[in-house]
């Protein structure tokens, strides 16, 4: 199986996994409890917080423990306007739906919220920002990169616009994170999303940054924990994982982005050279470099997941992380692609658990593939395939 | 180390975790995605879900997977209470905080809320229950076995008038589901919550049982899963240890109800019968099986837990699930216990990991504990000691 979906989940790395087992085995106290049992538990939440925030440059006191990406992302936009006054949202057309929904909702209980456009790379423009700002604003939140295309928002610019007219900023960074440097105090970010699936370490568990002197509503209310920001008993094991999947990132920083450059680079330079019809989307460079995304006009990009599936490559057409009920990306609709264009998309995101040459291998079973369905193509005749 | 905080939480098994390994290594899809890798975890999520209704002789569909305990319960009364016009909430004054916080947010934001009063026992009266209930009634919830003192509530004959009255049931039930049989059809609960880390699964994953028909709005929103009432990549390892923790449960709960009542009956008659001044708490028949609460006057609980700790055991003065912060236990004060009497009280909940050997051990070191401490009580000369 050669795996090209790194951008949906990850493996959990074989060090987060001894990492965690004795939280399930031996230390499995509650680090509410006050017996040894409990207080070791305690302890290891706070040495992974630590490690969560040393990755973005964080105080690990700014780290506010999650179930994941969804819940980080519903944390800060309800977490953030229930303690305004302003009624009026900024946010971007291509967010993930764990940013739109929660704005959607926002719009019936009586929120204005506006949507930016993006370029045809997927890149919003700063002075559409600038513009869409009122009194009534309350919340700006843009991804850091998107998970369809790879593209990278100019955060600092978002982020300076935000300081400059005193409107909380959050950031979706759940594929941005552990992929790229992040620089929170740097960049001048007040929340900003994390999801551990994503960089190696298990599901279920993720972090919200928040800026110290933000404040937000709790979206989980009971026990107490995590200052009373989110009850329920921690998940140690998992937290303990992704401290762990943290530190992995942060310190083969350099050396995985250069190998996921060198894989993604070249499997960009032979499918876009050795397959006809065929665009790399998202932007030329501004892109995390485990992202690749195209379009293969005459193909559907359903079609050709279920036949590299076949051939035993796990690929997608976009987000794998909304149900399997595809509609088409709205993404790539706000990108300004054609019906066309969007049914022809695939995402093949590479990991560092990938090879030179399951990239070779993966190019020569799409090439195959794709000249397969292309021979049965409506459109055969329109390219003349 | 003995531990008899299992109440608080508990060892995953040793099969539970065998069976979670594969889902960090190898099948680490997104359920979400339409490959293989994909299929794969979301089939193994729905056998878990089998497993888990089954438990609680429910249909698969009717489970809804959160992130634990806590979330199931604030789901269910946000969610209850969304889709209802009344304003009106129902619930006892011994429930956890998980159920007693987002109550209090809802007065914040106008709802009226009645905290039914119990006995000595820690029992609520059922007529209270129906002196309560108005046309602007919404919600009645009531947690199924306290989680301090153990006492089992009514809950057919609640679950009845709930069902007379037309009103949504919700029961908290993360201290009963796998300690006593539990079955949702026969007793018409509406709404039930589960915790996986109470049953020797991993933390960090729950359940609410939805009856087939009953209405509730997401708490958490974006891409779509779980039928859209819980968004967020599943945690499919921690579910896939979830269901194997509910279908050892169900495997063995009647060997396991009897060895933890035999362990309980042999800590209690010995605790009572060798320790002067000492009584047994919650009630003496309708107590879930691996629970014990006692008060012993003069001692201060806090001070014999540590000391407790310094002799190797784990043990609790009531609720572990909330922060560290120890404030004097509502649900002793609303049973009508004195400062004193509250202040005195020690937990220890045994599990089917303990011995009966254990329990020897620890009772002995709980005598001399006991009398070294009440050695130099200020209440020496009161009971004299
Ligand atoms: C950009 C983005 N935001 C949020 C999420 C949701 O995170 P999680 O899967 O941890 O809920 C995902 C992927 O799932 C994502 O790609
Ligand atoms: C009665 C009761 N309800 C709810 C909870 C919260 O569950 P969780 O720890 O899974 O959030 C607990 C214990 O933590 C409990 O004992």
């Amino acid at each position: 199986m050669i795996y090209l979906d790194n951008a949906a989940s990850t493996q959990v790395h074989e060090k987060v996994i001894e990492k965690m087992i004795p939280f399930f085995r031996e230390q499995y106290g509650n680090p509410s409890s006050i017996h040894s049992h409990g207080r070791l538990a305690s302890t290891s939440i706070q040495n992974a917080r630590k490690q969560i925030a040393s990755l973005i440059n964080a105080d690990s006191k700014e780290i506010l423990l999650t179930s994941g990406g969804t819940e980080s992302n519903n944390t800060a936009i309800y977490g953030a306007v229930s303690q305004n006054k302003g009624k009026h949202i900024i946010t971007s057309s291509i967010e993930h739906d764990a940013i739109l929904e929660p704005c959607k909702r926002l719009e019936r209980e009586g929120y204005r919220v506006s949507y930016l456009p993006v370029d045809k790379y997927g890149l919003i423009d700063p002075d559409d920002l600038r513009k869409e700002i009122s009194e009534d604003t309350c919340l700006i939140t843009i991804m850091y990169a998107n998970n369809e295309v790879g593209t990278i928002q100019p955060i600092k610019e978002i982020s300076h616009i935000a300081r400059e007219n005193n409107v909380i900023f959050h950031t979706d960074a759940v594929q941005a994170v552990g992929k790229i440097p992040i620089d929170v105090k740097e960049s001048g970010i007040d929340l900003l999303s994390i999801s551990s699936h994503k960089i190696h370490g298990p599901k279920g568990v993720g972090a919200l940054y928040i800026k110290k002197g933000t404040k937000i509503s709790p979206l989980i209310l009971g026990g107490g924990q995590e200052n009373g920001l989110r009850s329920g008993t921690e998940n140690v094991a998992s937290i303990v994982g992704f401290g762990a999947a943290c530190a992995l990132a942060k310190d083969h920083m350099d050396e995985n982005m250069v190998y996921l450059k060198q894989l993604s680079d070249r499997l960009i330079s032979r499918v876009v050279q050795e397959i006809s019809h065929t665009t790399l989307n998202g932007h030329p460079d501004k892109r995390i470099p485990n992202n690749t995304h195209f379009t293969f006009l005459g193909v559907n990009g359903e079609d050709l997941i279920i036949k590299l599936d076949e051939n035993k490559i796990s690929a997608s057409t976009g987000s794998a992380c909304s149900v399997k009920i595809q509609k088409a990306s709205h993404v790539l609709k706000a990108m300004g692609f054609s019906h066309e264009q969007v049914t022809g998309s695939l995402r093949l995101t590479v990991g560092i658990t990938n090879t030179e040459q399951e990239i070779d291998n993966a190019v020569d079973i799409l090439k195959k593939v794709v000249r397969e369905l292309r021979a049965v193509s409506p459109y055969k005749n329109k390219y003349n395939f």
